[in-house]
């Protein structure tokens, strides 16, 4: 496996370029900080972008949902995607409105979205689903039943291309506007945890489980996400 | 003016429709509680999903970047978009696979992007825009040279028509599920900003400007997007 995606007019990093490469590490690095991606797919012509979970095995992506969804039954037999992470990370306030910014880390990923129509594999694949968010849950939770299975459908993508974008610095002024009377800063911006708010039906001899250490009150949310993606896939990057 | 979009194909909630709507005020409030939203648009057949950050004017969008943009480029002409929000608000973890969920506001838009060619309403717009995020900041600016304004595209849309889906509960998982010995619960999630990192170049007389007032340590994000948003805009939904 080459380190790198092949680049072409679709993934080529145009603007700016020095924040941006095509290494499969940085791509698969801002992948793993997330639980959310944007999708985008065409139907009769119409460009739509719909937010989902998903997750990454290796150089495959998936996401989930009813059967009887939309964007699913258009994607599963074979239709073009591209896949978006964002995490935003601060808010760059400069001297001018020019060099106004942000800091951010993106990855768009380009494949071709199928079903996952092997029971079998779609079993294993909702099953991974649960344990990369959640170390270890899938055996403790009430089966999934024939008819909750038959109204998931799973959707997979390998990943053809990709690009990754990444702007980690402080405010970059143009050199004489550094001296003027005027504000310029950062803001870091973070996505952060809550404390659990567990349900109140739950009986009360029920504890807190060990796979969900990580999940402690104002814990990154991407820091959480590698974390449990490197639990569930250690070997995957190796 | 109509209080919901028209409904169609394109933006009816099929899914969980107890979740969604099309009026304007909720597509609204999720769209002005956001700095950035991903963007899919189509170049030869291709989908991609691009984020930006955006700002909201009555019904239209606006978005820009370099002139040279692929994507501006070749959504300035007149090209379909769909323009989405999500926010993330939290994580369900019930007690089957199937009723795990994520609690969350996500607004859809669908329009044609357009050049903001004029070049009164392209500075109109572009100091409206660092106004919309950091109320009263444009006049304390260095002033924008011809150069920049010609390297910076402005695009802009009308929603046509649009859709929102929120989830925001708590577990909900089947009756006869409640009693099993299996920890449920949610954990919330928010994004929020950090202490100002100041540019260490500031001369020392630069004070804090009052209009970054709401740019508080811990602050949620959402509410100060939607605070300086109303600040900006204060009759946009009279």
């Amino acid at each position: 496996m080459s380190a790198t995606y092949p680049v072409s007019e679709r993934n080529r990093v145009r603007r700016l370029h020095e924040r941006g490469c095509h290494d499969h590490e940085a791509v698969h690095a801002i992948l793993d900080a997330a639980m959310l991606c944007h999708i985008a797919y065409v139907i009769d012509g119409q460009p739509y972008c719909t937010p989902t979970a998903f997750w990454r095995e290796g150089e495959h992506l998936y996401w989930h949902g009813s059967s009887a969804s939309r964007m699913l039954r258009a994607q599963g037999p074979g239709l073009p995607v591209c896949l978006t992470v964002t995490h935003l990370d601060g808010l760059v306030l400069a001297r001018s409105a020019f060099n106004h910014s942000v800091n951010y880390r993106s990855a768009m990923c380009f494949g071709t979205a199928r079903f996952i129509d092997d029971l079998e594999e779609k079993v294993r694949a909702l099953d991974a689903m649960i344990d990369r968010f959640y170390p270890g849950r899938n055996v403790t939770l009430r089966p999934t039943t024939a008819q909750e299975l038959k109204a998931t459908a799973v959707v997979g993508m390998t990943i053809e291309q990709a690009s990754a974008k990444v702007r980690a610095k402080g405010v970059a002024d143009d050199e004489e506007d550094l001296g003027l009377p005027i504000y310029a800063a950062c803001f870091p911006v973070t996505q952060v945890i809550g404390p659990a708010e567990p349900c109140p039906h739950m009986p009360a001899e029920v504890s807190y489980p060990p796979g969900l250490a990580g999940y402690t009150p104002d814990r990154r949310l991407d820091e959480l996400m590698t974390e449990t993606s490197q639990m569930s896939y250690p070997k995957a990057d190796d």
